[in-house]
Order: C-alpha cells, then sequence, then structure tokens
C-alpha cells in the first residue's frame, strides 16, 4: 500500500452563520466570519488515495485521471464561487471547513473506488493557520 | 537608506464587474471573477517603507507602530469583509487588485510619514501565481 | 470524527546540553546546539484536535477559544524568551524540540478537553529541513 | 514515542515509459512524462523516523547522524543524476514517484534501525500538487 | 504604472556543459550540474508586467491573456522537455538560468506590448536556494 | 546584466537593547525584543549579484563560488551563534536586522568583486512577517 496525494486550489466565499440564531448570537459565536456581505479565501484541497502499485505503470492511480475527478466534481463546482449559494452538494449545511471536507468527501468516495484507488483522507486548507483532515469516520 | 517590509493578511471577498456593460460582456472580460454571488481570496499585504537606520535604535521604523497603522487603517476595514460592499476607501471604485494596491498606498502614505518613513512599495498578493506592486506613481 | 489543526509561532531560544557532560562530550553530541551563548529558532507548532462536528455551528472546536487556549498556555510564556530559562513547564527538562513538544502537549491536553476537543498530535517546526510530532504516547 | 522528520532535497531526472509498450501507448498512459529527452523535478524527501526519547540527550535519533545515513544512501545517488540511468537501487524498475519511495524505504530502514530508530514514513514530494507516502507495507 | 506579476510552472532538463572544453574542465566549472546523463528542476516563472490601469476594467493587463500567452510561448515549448535538446528558442546556446531568463525575455516582449502592457521582468526559480532575475538590459 | 541570487540560511539569537536606556524605556521601545535571555529566529539570507553573462559558462557568476564567500564570510560566523556576543563584525553595534543587513553588505562587497560581480542587495528575512533590504546607499 502507497499514499498519494494530489493538491488542487480554489478560490470561493461563504459565511458561517445559524440561521435560528439572531445576529448577536452568530457575531458571538462566529465573530467576524458571519459578516452578511460574506468573506473568502483561497483554499487549498488535498485528496489522499491508496492503494497498490501496479507493476505495469508503477502507479498507485494515474494522477491525471485523479485531477480530472476532482476537478469535475469538486473544482468546478465551488471555484469562484459561493459556497452557500452556488454548490449543489453544500445545499442546507453550515459552510464550515469541516462540513465542506466531509461532504467533498462523500462526493469523491465512489468516483476514485472506479478508478481503482481507495479514498484515505481530505485535506482542506482554509488559511495558513486552519486546516481541516477527515478520514472517512 | 535601507528597506523593511512588513507583512499582513486579511481574507475578503470581491466581484469584478463594470455596471456599464451587460451580464454577457462582463463574463467575457472578467470570466469567473464576475461571478455575481462573489468570490474570495486570502490576500497578503506587503508594505515596504525605506528611511536612514536610527543610530540610538538600529530601526528604520519602529514595526510595532507600522503594524498598528497597517491594522487601524487597512485590516480593521477589510478583513473578512466585503471589498465591494464594505470597506469606505473602495466606494464607487473597481475591486480589482491593482486599485485595491493604489488604494492602499493612498490611506497609508501620510500615516508612515508621520512615523517618519517613506512608503515605498504596497505588494498585494491574491493568489500564490497573481501578485500586484505599485511604488506611488 | 474530524481532525482540525490551529498553526502558531513564536521565536524562542535554546541550548543543547547536558550538564553530567564536559564541554568536549556536549560538542562532539550536540555540535553547534551546544553553544553556550545560545541560537535561536522561528517555531511553528500545529496543534491538532479531534472530535465530532457539532451540528448547530458546523466546528469540531472553535478555533478562537482553541488559539486562545493556545495562546495562554503556550505562546505567552515561550515567544521571544529563552526555553532553557524562562519558560515554566520546561524547567529540569532538556530542551529538545522532542522534549519540547510532549511539554506542550501536557500542558494542551486537560485544556482542550475541556472545550470538547481530544488533543490528537502537537506537530513542532523548528526550520525548514526538521519537525518532530507527538501523539500522546 | 515520537516522531521526527527530516527533509533533505534533490534535483533529478527521470522518464515514465513501459518498455513492452509502443510509443502511442506510453504516451497515452504517461502523457508528457513519456519525452524520451527526459524531464526533471526538484524532489523533497522527509524521513520520518519513531522512538522513544533518549533522556541523555532529548533526542529520538541524532539528527546529524540521520542526515548523514540519508547522504550517504540516497542524496549522493540521486541528486543531480538521472533516476532511470544512474541510480543503483532503481535499476530495472519504473521510475515513478510510487516505486522511489519504496525504494528509499528499502535502502534505509536497516541503516536507521542500527542509529536507534524505527523508519516510519517515506514521504517523497515531486511537485508542489503531488506527493507520495510510504509507510512500509 | 503598477506592476503585476503572473507566476507559472514548468518541469525540465538540462546540462551545464561547454563542448569546447574536456570532461574534467566541465566538471571543474560546473560540478554535478554536467552531469552527460541530464538533471531537472520544478521551476518557477514569474513574469512582471507594468502599465496604467485601464478605468474600465481595473486591470492592467488581463491575466488570463497573459498567462495564455506564456503559455504559448514558452510553456508548451519547455514543460515535461529537455532544455538542451527540445527548446526551439534554446538552440545554440547555453543552457544556464541566465541565458534561459533572457530568451524568455525575447520570446515574451511583443507579445506582450501587443496586449497593450510592457515587460518589467523575468525572474526564474530553479531550486528554493536559486533564481535570477532580468530586466531587459 | 542579469541578477542572481542565492539563497543561505542561519539559525541565530540576538537582543534589542539601547545601553544607555534603563530597563522600562528599552521594554517600551524594544517590546518582548529586549528580553535580557535573548530571543532567536531563523534567518534567511538573499544575497543577489549582477553583471554581464560569461558567454563560455552562461554565468553571471558561479553559485558555488559565491555560496562558499557568504560561507565562510557570513554563515560560519553567526550560525548557531549570539549575534550580540558571538559574531566579530557586530561587535558594538545594535543587533537589529537592518545593522546586520549593512554589516553583512560591508563583509561581502569586496569579495563579491573579486568573484566578478557586484552586490546588488542584501535581503535578511527575520520572520515569515519581517524583512529588510540593502542596496548599499
Amino acid at each position: 500500500m502507497i499514499h498519494i496525494t494530489r493538491r488542487e486550489r480554489f478560490c470561493a466565499v461563504h459565511m458561517l452563520r445559524n440561521d435560528k440564531w439572531d445576529d448577536k448570537k452568530n457575531l458571538e459565536v462566529f465573530g467576524k466570519c458571519s459578516n452578511p456581505n460574506w468573506h473568502g479565501h483561497n483554499f487549498e484541497l488535498f485528496i489522499t488515495v491508496k492503494g497498490e502499485v501496479d507493476p505495469t505503470t508503477g502507479f498507485v492511480i494515474n494522477l491525471k485521471e485523479l485531477s480530472k475527478v476532482i476537478d469535475e466534481r469538486i473544482i468546478q463546482k465551488i471555484d469562484h464561487k459561493n459556497i452557500n449559494l452556488d454548490v449543489d452538494f453544500m445545499q442546507g449545511k453550515m459552510a464550515s471547513s469541516e462540513v465542506l471536507a466531509i461532504s467533498i468527501w462523500e462526493e469523491l468516495e465512489l468516483e476514485i473506488k472506479k478508478l481503482g484507488g481507495i479514498l484515505h483522507c481530505v485535506k482542506l486548507v482554509e488559511t495558513e493557520n486552519n486546516y481541516v483532515e477527515y478520514y472517512g469516520n
């Protein structure tokens, strides 16, 4: 078993807000992340896949194919977009990095299995000081 | 003369759009940067100041004071904010990195003079692939 | 379960030295790290916490609170300080990165539990070429 | 148990090609990585070792000794070299990052045991967007 | 006048060698960079353009168009290629970073003028420790 | 004319203190940088040299020779050392980054001239947020 990781990037906006709470409570919990006019980030997305090395290619998975799947399923839907408003797989969810990482896992897991790999980790870097990792359970 | 640079960071959203153009023309010129639901970045701001070294301190300028000025004049107004809607010194302007860098220069030039330094460069990094620099003319 | 990581930074000095050994033996084992006039680093500290996502916030842990705990318990005691001389939780210990990482774990584990998270990893980066990770046992 | 990681770097060339396939098939699978005139990278190699902290030194392993072993066994053989043609431990193998990481593991595992540590991970970074990790099985 | 910079990347191989010298002399001057089986790098290319800000767009130059020109004139010819053998604009030249930067300037200067900008600097980063900059004379 | 830059690194300690001032005044001006038990950094040093390209080598200056000069004149004297106490060329000076950069210029200017290059800039990076540049006057 070997692990291989592909980095992709996207720029997006989000807002952290619980609609059941009033503005004061939202500000208290989410601070400046609750700004109703949005704020945004350059996100970095690291997708780690594991598997056996194929002796005919030396590859665990063909990175061109992996990159294509990440692009179609995630980047095209979220890059230069509004996570709360524009992204189909985030509808009705909190737009936190934690929830976004889990949702990206759900979008990619089966597609990566079709390519012959096992999704191992979704790592989502929000700023140089904050990132989340999800291992599927 | 020596140059000293302070980096600060902010997360913000913007939209590139000329209101005199229709959607098609805006999309053609600005591409996905014209998304009406916004997109955002982690901006890095590098402020370079030049001057003589003060022999009693070894400093060109006290970085604590420089950082405080940048924070009060720029970061507090723009961090986790919407550049088109929330930032007083960007009202009525195109929200491009070029225009933002020039506007930051105008906000800081006099304040830095009061601290005894000469503003030399405003560098604004939008993504790992794009940045602008403004030298005041 | 999801993992979330917060990066903090501090600048400090240390010296690697076993007081039971003479200078020659210390130089042999620790090389230039045994310089009696100290040497220093810009340390990066990555604190990884794991837990369930709270559905009302989308958070594992509130990063503002996590950052505050790391600041009070670690950064205020060690930033711009001498690890061998100034830091209470390092008294009587070797000032290596390994021992420092374990000591930071001991300072933070309970505090993070009070915030509702589980400390998963302390990663301490000494230079761009060297870092240590401690997982608690 | 604590983990310590040492980064080393090397510049090398390789070509991805299965000699049993014709040019068309190689191009189809490996894309521009199959260019017969080679292509190259600045590789970063992260060697992670685990073990108990030695109370007389505060060290898991002496990084000077670890760095020396990595240099002798890997860097001197591969830096500014051709992975397919020049590197003894890659003869007759596919020159992919996956296979290279596994081969580096095999070269280092025993040497690190002699130094008193346990090899935990070989991480090989090919570009800022691609890396592999091998944990020994 | 404002400066805007676009980063692009390419992976390539080269060899430093003066054909008028014998192997010993080449080794003496170029060290391991003269390895006849090649060595390679992940190069980073920073193209800086200067000009006035267009008030209808807020742009000095449209980065999509700049990126397209760099891609067509440079990246497609050099990425995953052999600088000495494969690149038309390097034929008969020393394959040093200095000469490569000057040659890239010559390829881009007129194309950037057609886009309405003035080429200000070609910066070529060979490793994290070495880079060259060319300002056109 | 082309510019070439070599990065070197060193770890060192310093203290910012004017001996003519009492502790209170030093604390007021220098903040935590005046801690009498020292603090330290991983400094990055970028030495930029300019000159004509030598047609027989493609080089402005041989980087191996430049690196050797920087190592002998600067790195060996300052790496893992105390800037205030251990470094001959800093005796009797304020140990600020500004003064250190100017002093490094004075140590290197003639040596680089002997190698056939012209020293253009000394850039000294103290932290990821602060750096100074000196151009010789």
